[in-house]
């Protein structure tokens, strides 16, 4: 089932994809279920946002695909690097991003984003499966300048529109660790991988960042990117497709 | 002003902190003002919780006092160096703290931290006042060991627990740059020194997080330690107080 979130007229509602219909759901799925209203808008109609803004946290996984950690020069690690993204940087399909002035360097990360569906703690991978709530395609921006330049990356990986999500979720994903990930610049391919590429399962990270923190509905765990990582330019249209989900478009201005 | 959060019975309110009298606030003082409802509890009778749970993030600075700088043998930054905290960190006066698993070695950081009242980007340093809504006092615990180990400090930095903040919200402060920071350890002074150390001013501080991105009313912002940080055990009593504001209290347990 793919579950959106997006604007009419004025306030964001939540409702399930099918096809060109969006039948509108009853309060926040995250609490309050799956329920539909009766209400019906066609896909073309309404401004999709982001699928959720997490009221806590996005936490991100770094070096999960060994051919991008060797394309930026970095090890093979032993352990995946974990940070973390402010929900102040979350964005919907479709929304412009600006890119942040202490940057000239953003570059495009397509990623698989998971969305947790329960509070939980110490998840084992065996488990994670119960803890989440479905999958969408996240872009994890990413100021090289400033991740070179700062220790941590708060501001690299944490500016106002550097985790645009979306389009929508998708709560049923045949096999997360096979699924395609293509990135398009301007209509052009520039990352082609796969999750089965990854060094990890997600279940792993889903149950490596459960270790690190208490994750609450709504969190995002961003699950790291494969090859082909480049800059964006003012007037880019980057298009992210994961298989089985959906393509997130973002443009990008000054 | 001192504004805390408290419970008597179930859900937490607000309210205005005046000698021993706790005068209930109706609704939220961020969204709504400060309006009184007449009620008053004696603050013996209440039980104090952290005054603010961020909806979005808390953004630590480090390496903002040379000496403590030295201490942990890092260079005197040019820049502070800027992290984040999630708001599942976040806990308040008096609540426990469970050490993680992952750490043997969390050390207490007394710190004056800054709490966001309004919404706002790119505040320049002399209009920062503006965009505060007050002072507490927190505690940026820290895993050594896992600082060391890992490349980023989401871990370190951002368990369950590693930031109290408290015991209120302190809306007046005569001076931020000149009050006194110390933090006792069962009784003994183990940190004693002035935000007048700082390598940067704490509306400077204020104006570097906001550049990077936007502050929602809510936010907080510490502002580093000084020199003396050491390790907690199990059964520490670890007492912060800063100067105008009051003490912090915490308890760790395993």
């Amino acid at each position: 089932m793919r579950i959106a979130r997006f604007v009419v007229d004025s306030d964001p509602m939540y409702g399930v994809v099918d096809g060109n219909d969006v039948h509108v759901l009853a309060g926040d799925p995250f609490f309050q279920g799956i329920k539909t209203t009766g209400v019906t808008h066609q896909l073309d109609d309404v401004r999709l946002v982001a699928p959720i803004i997490p009221r806590s946290k996005v936490i991100g996984f770094g070096r999960t695909y060994r051919e991008h950690a060797k394309e930026l020069g970095n090890e093979v690690p032993n352990e995946p690097l974990m940070f973390l993204k402010p929900n102040t940087s979350v964005v919907g399909h479709g929304d412009p991003v600006t890119l942040p002035a202490f940057s000239e360097e953003v570059s495009f990360e397509g990623e698989l984003a998971v969305v947790i569906g329960r509070i939980c703690k110490d998840v084992p991978a065996e488990k994670a499966a119960d803890v989440i709530f479905g999958y969408t395609v996240a872009n994890d921006l990413t100021a090289r300048d400033a991740q070179r330049k700062d220790p941590q990356w708060a501001r690299a990986k944490g500016f106002d529109g550097a985790c645009p999500l979306g389009p929508w979720i998708e709560t049923q994903l045949t096999d997360p660790d096979d699924v395609g990930i293509v990135t398009r610049v301007n209509g052009e391919v520039r990352q082609d991988g796969s999750t089965n590429e990854m060094i990890w399962s997600v279940n792993d990270l889903v149950a490596r960042a459960s270790e690190a923190f208490t994750l609450l509905p709504g969190d995002v765990i961003l699950t790291g990117t494969p090859a082909g990582v480049g800059l964006v330019a003012e007037g880019d249209n980057v298009e992210i497709e994961v298989e089985g989900i959906g393509t997130l478009r973002s443009v990008f201005r000054r």
